[in-house]
Formats: C-alpha cells, structure tokens, sequence
C-alpha cells in the first residue's frame, strides 16, 4: 500500500454533505484563482496578453478543470443557482443548496485574493495607489461585473437569466442519462458551454451568470479600496447577477424537460425514427 | 420516484413526429438565440469583444449544444436542407421534411426575437432610431446575409451549394454507420465542422447555409424597420440561401457515398489493407 | 432496405486498392477545396476575416474531416511523404504509394480549381487581371508555399523536413496499437496536429509538409496566370516541398520506434513502471 | 511479421529505468523542439504570424502529442517538478526522480538547438549578430524567461510556484483513477491545461512551470552570445523557475487529495448523492 492510500484511510470523509461541500469550497476558490488570474492577464496587458477569445476559453478551461475535480463528490456545480436547479430537480435537498452556496461564496473570495497576490505587483505598476470602481478609467471590472451606463437594469436582468439559463438548460443536456454522453467528456463540453456564452452574452455585463462568482470579488474589491461604489453602481445593479441566475437556471432546465426531455423515449419504447441519424 | 420522473410520465409525448417537430422547433429556437446574439456581440461591440474566430467557434458550438439537445429525438437537424438530404437517403418521409422545415422556421424567428431583446439597448445605443439595410453604414447583417456588391449571385449560388454540401457530406461521415464514431462526439465534430466551414467559405455571403437560418431573421429584420430593401437588394438575392442548400447538401452527401461510403468494407468481408493504419 | 443500401450493392467495389485510389483522390480533393479556401480567406479579407489561427485551426479541422472520410478505407493518408513512410514500415506496398501519390495530386489540383472558383468575384475584385508570382506584391501564396528571399534553401529544406517528420511521428503515435488511443479521436488528433505543426513551423514557408498539396496547386497557379515564375523563383525552391517530406516522414517515424516505440512493454510483460500514472 | 516487428525484437529494451528514461529524453527534447519554433515564429514574425492565443494553444498541443508519445514507457513527465511530485506520492522511486530529470534538461538543451536551427535564417535576419539579453530590445525571450522589472522576485516565486501548482493539481485530477477519465483523453486534457494556465499565469514571468523547459534553454541561450546576463539579471532570477516548481507541484497535489481525492468515495460504498448528476 502506498503512503497516498495510507493517508486516505486517516483522512477519508464518509459524510457526503461535508465531503462534497468542502469540494465545492475547493473547487470554487480553484475556479476563482484562476478565473480572475486570466482577467487581470487581460486587463493589465492592456489586452495584449490576453485578448477576449482566451477570456472566454480560459474561463471554459477552468470551469471545465475544477468540474473534473469535483466530480465524483459534490459534482461540481460551483455556483449556487446550479445548485437551486438541481434541487428543483429533486437532486438534492435544500440543506445542500444552502451548505453549498455558502462553501462557494467563501471559496470564491478565498480564489480571488490568491489571485490578486499573483498579479499584486502588476496591479500596483499599473494602477498605484487608485482604485477606482466607476467611470472611464474604473478598474472595478478586474473582479466583478459593472455594466455599460447604457444598459439598463431590466436588460441586465434578462442578460443574467439568459446566460444562467444556457449554462443550466446545457448542462443538463450532457449530465442527461438518456442523452447519454460518456462521463468523461462531460466536462470537457460544459468548459466550451461557457466559452460559448461568453461568446453570445458576454457583451452586456460580462457574463457572470453566478451569484458566488460575482458577489465573493465584489465584496473583495470593496475592501481593497473600490469601496461601496461596487454596490451602490448603476442604481444597486449588484443584486441583479445574484438574483437573476436562480430564476433563469430553474427555468431554463424545466423548460428542456417540457420540450425535449420528457419525450425521449425510453430504450424499451417502439423508436421508429430515432434511427434516422444511423446511416 | 423524483417529481422530475413524475412530470414525465404526464407530458411524455409518444408520437415521433409531434415530439420530434417540438424538438427541432426548440432546439432552432435555441440556435438562433445563441448565434444572433454572437453576431450582435461582434458588430455592436465593433469587433472588439468578439473576433471573427468567435463567430467561428461560438456559432459550432451553437451547433454543438443545439444537436446534443436533440440528439435522441429527432436528431438535430435544425436545417431544412439537411432534412431534405436525409429524406433523400430514404431515413424520413416527406412530412418529416414539411414538418421540420416549418418548425425549424418558427423556432430561428422566435430564437431571433430573444436575442434581439437581450441587445435591445445596446443596438438602441449603437444605431438609434436608424436601420439601414444596404450600403456602407448597412447594420443588417446583424441578422441575415447580405453579399458584397462585387459578389455576383451566380458565384453565391455557388457558394451556398459547396458551403452546405461540406455541411451535408461531414455530417454524413461523422454519423456513418460503417464509420462507428463514438456517439458521445458526433456534435461535438459537427460543431467543430461549422467553425471550419466558416474559416474557408465565410467570405461571400457569411456562410448562412440554412434555409431557416437565413430566411426567419430576413423577415425579422424587415419587421423592425429594415423593410423590404432586406430581400430586394442585390437583386433580390434573398433566395439564393434559401435554395442553393437544398442542391449543396443533397449533392454532396451522395458524391461521399458514390466516392467513399459505398465502397467500405463490411466487417465480414476480407480487408487486407483497412489495418494498413493498426500500426 | 433503403435506397442507400441498394445503391450501395449496385455501386460497391471490392478491390481494395482501387477503392482506396479513389478515396484519396476524393478526399485529398476535398481537402485542398478547403484548405485553399481557407488561404483564400484569409489574404482576400486582408487578414481581417481571418487571422492566423483560423489558418492554423481551419487546416486542422479540414484535415481531420478528410482523414476521417477516408478512415475505413484508405485511411487517409492524403500525402504522398505520409503514403511512402507507411511504406517503408511495411504497411503497404509500392503499387500503393504510387496510385496513391497520383491520386492525391490529382485530386490536390481538381480541389484547388473548385476553391479558385468560389473565391473567383473576390480574387477578380481585389487583384483584377495582375497575378504578381514574386515580390512585396505577390499573390501566389493564395495557392503555394513561396519563402521569404532571406530564407536560404537550406532552411527550407530542413524546415520541410521537420515539419514533415513531426506530422508523420505523432500520426504513428496517435494510431499505434500499443498506445491504443480510442479509433474515434485518431483523425481529431491528427487536426489539432496540423494546427500545431502551423503555429511552430509555418513561418519560413507557410508549411506545405505534403509533396501534393504544394505542387498541384503551384501546377494550377502556373496555368492561371502567374506562369513559370512559381517554379523558378527562389533558386527553383519548388522541389524543396516536394522532396523533403519524403526524407522527414520517414526519419522521424523511425526515430519514434528506435527511442520510445519499440520500448513500450506488450501487455503480457510485467510492468512494475507502467502504473505511474494510475494513481 | 513486418520489419518493424523483427526491428523491436530486435531492439526492444526491457529495463523500465533505461526505457522510461530514454522516452523522457525524446519527449522533453520533441516539447522544446516544437515549442521553442512556437516563440520564434511568435517573436521574430513581430507577433504577426502567431499571437497569444497560439502560444497558449500551442504549447498545449506540444505538451498533449509529447504526453501521448511516452503515455505508455515513462508516462510522460517531461518536467523535474511532476517527476518529484509522483515520487512524494510514493509512485517512482527517488532514483528515477535523478534520472529523469537529468534525461529531461539534455532533451530540452537538445530540442532548443534542433528549433534555433530551424528559425536560424529568420534570427540572423531580424537580430543581425547582436544577443541583447536585457532591456527594451532584449531577445533572450526567445528561450528562457525574463521577468518584467517591476515584478518582484517574491511575486515571481509565488507565480512559478502557483504555476506549477495548477499543472500538477489537474494533472492529478485527470489520471485519477477514481474519477476515472477515458485514458485516450488524459493527454488531451493536459493540452487544454496548459493552455489555460498560459491565460491565467503568463503575465509576471511567462509561465515556464517547468525546471528543465527553462533552465536549458537559458543555458542555450547563454551560449550563443546572451552572455551571464541571463543569469544574473533581476538579481539573479534564473533560480525561480527552477526552484519553485518543486515546491508548488508536491504542495498542490497533496492539497487535492486533502479536500478532495481522499474523499472520493470507492465503488463498494454507498453514496447517496453521487448520483446527483446522472439525472
């Protein structure tokens, strides 16, 4: 036996919703980490070493890393109206999606410091001592999301259910177990989702499309200087990608269900066309 | 049994061609939500927050996400000329064809309207009161295909044909029987396959290649205030991606099957150089 | 029985290399109807519709559909220096390597005339009647690989060399039977191989690393107006790309077994090592 | 039999030490062959011929074919760092940590050589005979890494050791064989990981996460005219990239067992919620 399964037998959690919510810590600050690593390598390269094509793979990297990592414990929602949609779902029950929620949130915050260490110096040659959350030259958007002053709150609304709703409405497309995609690609496919929505609604409000992801940097930049400004912006936008994804994650997985999901057939059904596509 | 199971047994359709139709109305639906709000993301951001690649990449994995969603029910077509081919193959009958194609329609209209409604104040933002269908300040290819005047419509024609038939001929080799790709990557290819066709035939007319595609967001635009410049320009153009696929696709898939497909061995036959590549 | 397999039983040739011949033919064909296509695009746009990458990827994938078309037949070698290592492996035999040579130039020239003439209005449009082989305005690169004057032959040659040689080296890895990859994602592979071959040998010739894709296109812009200058430019750098693959393919598949192939344990072995990785 | 099977009769080392070590010498010199030519032709092309996005990508794609090449003898390394991270886990014993790494820094300083050649013509053109190893115009870029002044060595420690942290963790993840990914994939994941990393981390010092890929090159470098400087500047830097992978692979791997690994449940015990995901 190696010194490796030794450990685990001292260290194995057997209850799951310890286990799994210490996961969804983990892999939320993992996911944070880097997430904001690849945005300040965007905006402090003056988007030179970055540009918004490798926003958006990078995020879909990440998501799609910090999955695998957390899939045969919690299953890697990492992002609490994904964990509301699956108890909707009667996945899990609503004790979970509180535990979650918060092990999120706090690995979120936690993922965004180790980050701002990484690009400290950078951040000071940049910016020096300013820290300013609004206008032409804020740099708030270094964490969190602060929307163009003309796009109202409505819209953003709408955007933030629109965008939580194709995470959701996908992922439930890949986990299906009719659909039926092997496991180890699961992943792989929800890392290029988030690529694609950050190509199709990212223009809006930058696509957070999770409340941990947004709130956790928001409260974090307000303490290293920003202040309130992050909250009080825009009318107090900071609610509305906390809000929304809950509303737009629920509806947009119930609405497969009812157009899709629910009428595939069952392996024992007469399926007449479902051979068409095997030529 | 979870309520999600319950609700299926309530709403579960069981005839093929009404769950099916649903399918691909939904899943264009969702097609098109997804790939006007790439396009918008691109030309109202000035090209700054999406590239050409993104339209590549961001509109494959459109494709991508919308088969996976209806790969086991109607099989994603999401394209009337795709159906046309497969009814061609003899794998649906023609009130398939009727049946898709019309959804397909409503669904890309309806898809459209949601994107433009998630844009609504950036396209108010960017372009005011003013839709300008035709020349140099022309905002309509924010939705459906407008060619350069020096493209004559013979050579679109041309276009739409070879653009569509890669579409066809692909999809028929990645969903090949004898070719026995794993299902689990059959969108994902066909994905993959979308971002090719336009890196090599996008210049033209911008790689429409779908009747519904092309035609459900003209008459959108029209209704908005484009008016009917949006099918009379370029000599009423307007029809030409609308027919030229059917010819493409059709052609296409048979040239592979009379130049490859017919011509592979089945397992039973003796193939002394099919392990050529078994090293 | 559908009319597919009817016409399958009407249609289907059982001599292998005949069917073979005529699957490289029609692939290679399609390939460079892309690949030229995709160059097209790119230089006609001003590198604006597309950039680098979408060179790099838009091959890729052309590479990988065709590979894919071709794999239960020929295999898909589309490549006269990947025939010939196949070749000196004892793969195939000679008879092969010449069809198949033959074969993929033909069909290398039949795909670039049908790509010339999608992109006809442009190519007429941007260069009216000029075909400029040599200089700072040359437009022969839409076709064939033509250096840069301060790149000696020598380079090339071993350019070619490498570039070659890495693309027949990890095609043996990718479908060796010891390093047993899923058959699905070979030709996937294989793409995102030709992408990366682009993004580190593309810049002293624009990587050609195929003896039929460089010539036969070269034959058709020699006919087309841009005359002998595309063969005796550069000191008659043509047969650089024609030759040195060739020597690079085969070196560098051989080194792969002398070093690593040769080495890997059969199954039956004992292999206290092999497990590293299976944590 | 084929001649390649009388070959590796032949040829056919069975001592796993001379085997694997060997494969770690081709391996590690393939990765900097090829991703040596990926920053010339980024550098010497003025960043025309590749961007950001390609070095990201591209060194994926070099480290996911080199990964694969030696998937079967010593699994693929090709970095002092993970070789000693596998041995705190108790996977290969201490000897081969040496041996390796020895095997790993020659293949690297060998590789750098074969990709200089390669690029010499376009070096000599674009740099005449100067080595400016430091300052605005400084080039030793092309080898090894050079951090900007305003990034402290501190900071620089802890991005290489962040990096590196980041490799090994997913590393881990991706061969685990509790979560229990598809082997044809693990390479392809690394790839992709690389890539990310490379968006996340390559702004302090241009992520070399690796001992080898960056202490032999800058020996190269050296070498050819660049002189001690690349030694000695930013108060003698080079020892970062060296030192601190060690330390950031060995710390991140365990820290995944910890909240994570341990508690993966085995397939006898029962897990209520695992199931979460297979809706």
């Amino acid at each position: 036996m190696t010194s490796l399964e030794r450990c685990r037998q001292l260290l194995h959690l057997r209850n799951p919703l310890l286990a799994n919510t210490l996961t969804e810590f983990y892999a939320t600050c993992l996911l944070l980490f880097i997430g904001i690593g690849i945005v300040c390598q965007f905006e402090l390269s003056n988007k030179s070493l970055n540009t918004w094509v490798q926003i958006n793979f990078g995020w879909g990297f990440a998501i799609m890393f910090c999955v695998y990592t957390a899939s045969k414990t919690s299953g890697g929602h990492l992002n609490p109206a994904i964990s509301f949609m699956f108890y909707t779902l009667g996945k899990i029950p609503f004790s979970y999606v509180i535990a979650y929620s918060v092990a999120q949130t706090v690995g979120a915050f936690i993922g965004t410091a180790l980050a701002f260490l990484v690009y400290y110096d950078q951040i000071w040659h940049t910016l020096g001592a300013e820290r300013i959350a609004v206008g032409v030259n804020a740099t708030a958007t270094l964490f969190t999301s602060m929307p163009a002053p003309h796009v109202s709150n409505t819209i953003a609304f709408y955007d933030q259910f629109v965008g939580t709703g194709f995470l959701a409405l996908f992922v439930i497309v890949v986990i299906d177990k009719r659909i039926d995609l092997h496991p180890s690609i699961h992943a792989l496919l929800i890392g290029l989702l988030i690529a694609m929505i950050g190509m199709a609604f990212g223009m809006n409000v930058g696509y957070p499309i999770n409340p941990a992801r947004d709130l956790a940097p928001r409260i974090f930049a307000a303490m290293i200087g920003y202040g309130t400004e992050v909250f009080t912006y825009h009318n107090y936008y900071f609610w509305i990608p906390i809000v929304a994804p809950f509303f737009g994650a629920t509806f947009a997985a119930w609405s497969f269900y009812i157009f899709v999901g629910f009428h595939i057939p069952d392996n024992e059904e007469t399926v007449p066309l479902k051979s068409q596509l095997d030529l």
